[in-house]
């Protein structure tokens, strides 16, 4: 069979694989315990069972994972489409606490589990691994993945939760994604405190250089779109332009070795809270749709490839020799993943609930406990760095990295599988109330936030903000504050020159009339 | 630089690319002159000129051109999409003229082409072609791409023609392909009359399975949708499932050998027809504009790269030494074309107007012209097959090789750029009345059929049908008869299957309330 031919009965394969995931997925929205994540994780593992057993075992997969091909197609959309549906006034509310959980959290679980490893890998006598190993495993197991949790939280009784699980997911891929390709970059065999201090500043250059990038990029689009008119001629060229620019804003980032997952995640806050305001209502219906779609897909995609992938044997090859081994590896990651979100969860959301001062807000001891469980789960993220780091150019033949592959792969399939099974009833117990509604939206289960995306500014937090606001809640609450005075910059110049809600430019007159409804 | 920082670049630029030819294509819409396929061409062409400027002459391209790309991922959403919004009534009205233009044109044209290139080519003297060669030229140039006077036609104004020029386009773009693949296919050597009736009967399996196969996955998507209720609990999933079960019917079609544009133009059909009426009215918008952004970004994107792509310098080094042999075939080639269309425009407009008999609806002698103009132009389907059949594996090495593939691109360029610059206004000539109105639909310049695509068959059309039905009707008109009996079976037995306008199932309770706006 020629290349081609065997390529696209991959393809078909494949396709009909994401068809059967998608049906199966919807038949089990309503179990107790399984979701789409598992689903698909299940029904790789399934398929590559089956392709191991008819090979002779041989092989058990269709397509050959590259982890470019993850970084350059599959994330952008995931990443973008958190960004342009999460709900502005929620996140930008807790926006320290999600920071500090998903930058100061993120970094501390990397230093536990980096500085465990270093300890207790040399007992499992596992072959020789360099600092810089360790640091990229604390980079690749920090790596979080909240999509389990937040299927099963129900974001109109549980506001506060929701977006801390949800903001600090994004947040967490980023900086991990971030401190990973500092790690791999940077020379660090000699670690010493000048080496230390450069690699932060380097770490937060890296962080506020893409978060500008991609604010300026969807700046610009809202821009282009808002004087242009584009809507007059085709609602397909605005939502073209859109989902262009976005993309562009990713992969201009990884040009220039910024963070390509930072920067289009913000392109996709701007992108909602100017340019969506100044497309056509159909293109508005479109984007969101569109978007949440294509991030559906791509999530499905990835679980599907990852269950097949996992059997693959020769990632196993090496490890034959010492199973134990392997299994050791896995167990010791696992106890650390455990133990660095413990950490850091504990005293951040204290610390939070000391700045806070409004005791209805606070994070009580079992919304930390949700928290801690939510970032338990390991996937695909964890996946792609730890096939970056230890293969290609061979290096799965050295016995460690083969070992550190398959135990990563035994995380995520642990964790996903076994935490995420639990994650329904457990949560159902902790918050009682939730388990009276359905698990998940109507309209779209990816992401729950999409109807109300796009709150209207005018006629919600502002008004209150202005009569409430005094000395005595300027110092008692330095978010709230930040955030009014965001809203009066963003009236005054930001608006008026990209549009938004409630501006209604003279582009978008026939819009307006459509959107009556 | 490593591959993959070169890849991460190249795909960079690209973006930045389409995103320009967006802009400058929206800014350019009422120009009298250039339209979007030629904007994306010579930006295409700048850029390539660039490249080769400041390369030193060595490349003029950014990333290489895999004819499988082409048919993989670019050629199945325009095709798609044309059956999705294809205005079902018009088309199968004038289904007899449609079919014979597309096929039977098609054959009559590729016969003229493949006859007089095995004349005229021996005395250009530009080294030995076999039969099998000079049949898959015929078949490559009778390809046509008649985008360029779609955005120029109005389809309220002359639906007739709008509808006879779009039908033709697509099914002359499947009759080609399925040409040119029996053609390479078949061991054509030692033609005789028998192998001839063989290559027919194979033409015509092909054709009906190709068709077969694409109103299963319809109806199959249709039912799922339907009897499952997906909109219950996401829009997200129904919107993809679309998606990807239309891309599965075109990869289908791939595996087992037959034509994928046929299967994926049918799917699109029947979906539209059935399944886009089972959905939530959100994924109704959300499906008929984002297919309509994917096919645009794919067409231009194609532009984009045939532009670039034409600057190579590896394709024009064997014609360095004679350039005169290519610019001659060439030359033939286009008279050839030109040639080709006015054969078979005449006579089957002839034998059209013959059996309609309702004089209101005959193809005028500037009717035929502007179907006669629309045809020849030649686009990505000529280039990506001329690549497919005379590169690869070496071949351009062969300087007759070499030669027909430098020809195929001059004929591109020049029927895109010259023939497509002359289009607005020689239309606007002949057909007066449309120069008083906007050229495109305010909301769809790709696709000025999206609005009433779906137009609802309860108050239309039946109702007239049902009353002047008479023998001497059947008699006269039998196209149309053949059309109220099958919408007397549609009624009966498929809408209540299948799902369509005017039946409303249970699963799509929530979305009638939606719809009245």
């Amino acid at each position: 069979m020629d290349p081609e031919t065997e390529f696209i009965d991959q393809i078909a394969l494949f396709a009909a694989l994401l068809c059967g995931c998608i049906v199966i997925g919807h038949l089990l929205e309503n179990s107790r315990w399984i979701n789409q994540s598992i689903t698909a994780l299940l029904i790789g593992l399934g398929t590559g069972g089956l392709i191991l057993f008819t090979s002779g075992g041989k092989s058990s997969r269709i397509l050959e994972f590259k982890q470019e091909f993850f970084f350059i197609y599959l994330l952008p959309p995931i990443i973008f489409n958190a960004g342009f549906q999460v709900k502005k006034k929620q996140f930008f509310r807790n926006f320290m606490t999600i920071t500090s959980f998903g930058v100061v959290g993120t970094l501390i679980s990397f230093g536990i589990i980096s500085f465990g490893a270093t300890r207790l890998f040399p007992i499992l006598d596992i072959g020789y691994l360099e600092i810089k190993d360790y640091l990229a495993l604390g980079a690749i197991f920090s790596a979080t993945d909240s999509v389990c949790t937040l299927q099963v939280l129900n974001q109109e009784e549980t506001p506060l939760l929701y977006s801390l699980v949800f903001g600090e997911g994004v947040v967490n891929d980023a900086t991990s994604v971030v401190l990973f390709n500092a790690i791999t970059k940077f020379d660090l065999s000699d670690m010493d405190l000048y080496i230390a201090l450069e690699f932060a500043a380097n770490f937060f250059k890296l962080f506020s250089l893409s978060t500008m990038l991609g604010v300026l990029v969807g700046l610009l689009c809202a821009f282009i779109i808002r004087t242009l008119y584009f809507g007059r001629h085709s609602t397909d060229r605005e939502v073209a332009l859109m989902i262009l620019m976005a993309y562009l804003s990713y992969i201009t980032a990884e040009v220039f070795g910024l963070s390509g997952i930072l920067t289009v995640f913000f392109c996709g806050i701007v992108m909602s809270h100017y340019a969506w305001h100044n497309v056509t209502h159909k293109s508005q219906v479109t984007t969101k749709h569109a978007f949440a779609t294509m991030s559906y897909i791509a999530e499905v995609f990835i679980f599907l490839y990852v269950g097949m992938d996992s059997l693959d044997v020769g990632k196993w090859r090496f490890v034959n020799d010492s199973p134990g081994k392997s299994i050791w590896a896995s167990i010791i990651l696992l106890v650390l993943i455990m133990i660095g979100r413990a950490t850091f969860i504990l005293p951040l959301s204290y610390i939070s609930n000391l700045i806070r001062r409004d005791r209805n807000e606070d994070i009580g001891i079992k919304q930390q406990f949700v928290v801690w469980w939510a970032g338990l789960m390991r996937g695909a993220v964890s996946i792609a760095l730890a096939y970056k780091k230890f293969t290609g150019s061979g290096q799965t033949i050295q016995p460690a990295n083969a070992l550190l592959i398959t135990s990563t792969i035994t995380v995520v399939l642990f964790s996903t599988i076994v935490f995420g099974l639990l994650t329904k009833p457990l949560i159902r117990r902790l918050l009682p109330q939730s388990s009276q509604t359905e698990p998940s939206s109507p309209t779209s289960s990816t992401t729950p936030l999409l109807e109300n995306g796009h709150d209207d500014p005018e006629n919600g937090n502002q008004g209150t903000l202005r009569t409430k606001l005094s000395l005595s809640m300027l110092l008692n609450s330095p978010t709230t504050t930040v955030h009014y005075y965001w809203r009066k910059f963003d009236d005054a110049c930001m608006r008026p020159i990209f549009g938004g809600s409630g501006f209604v430019s003279y582009a978008t007159g026939t819009r307006d009339m459509d959107v009556i409804h």
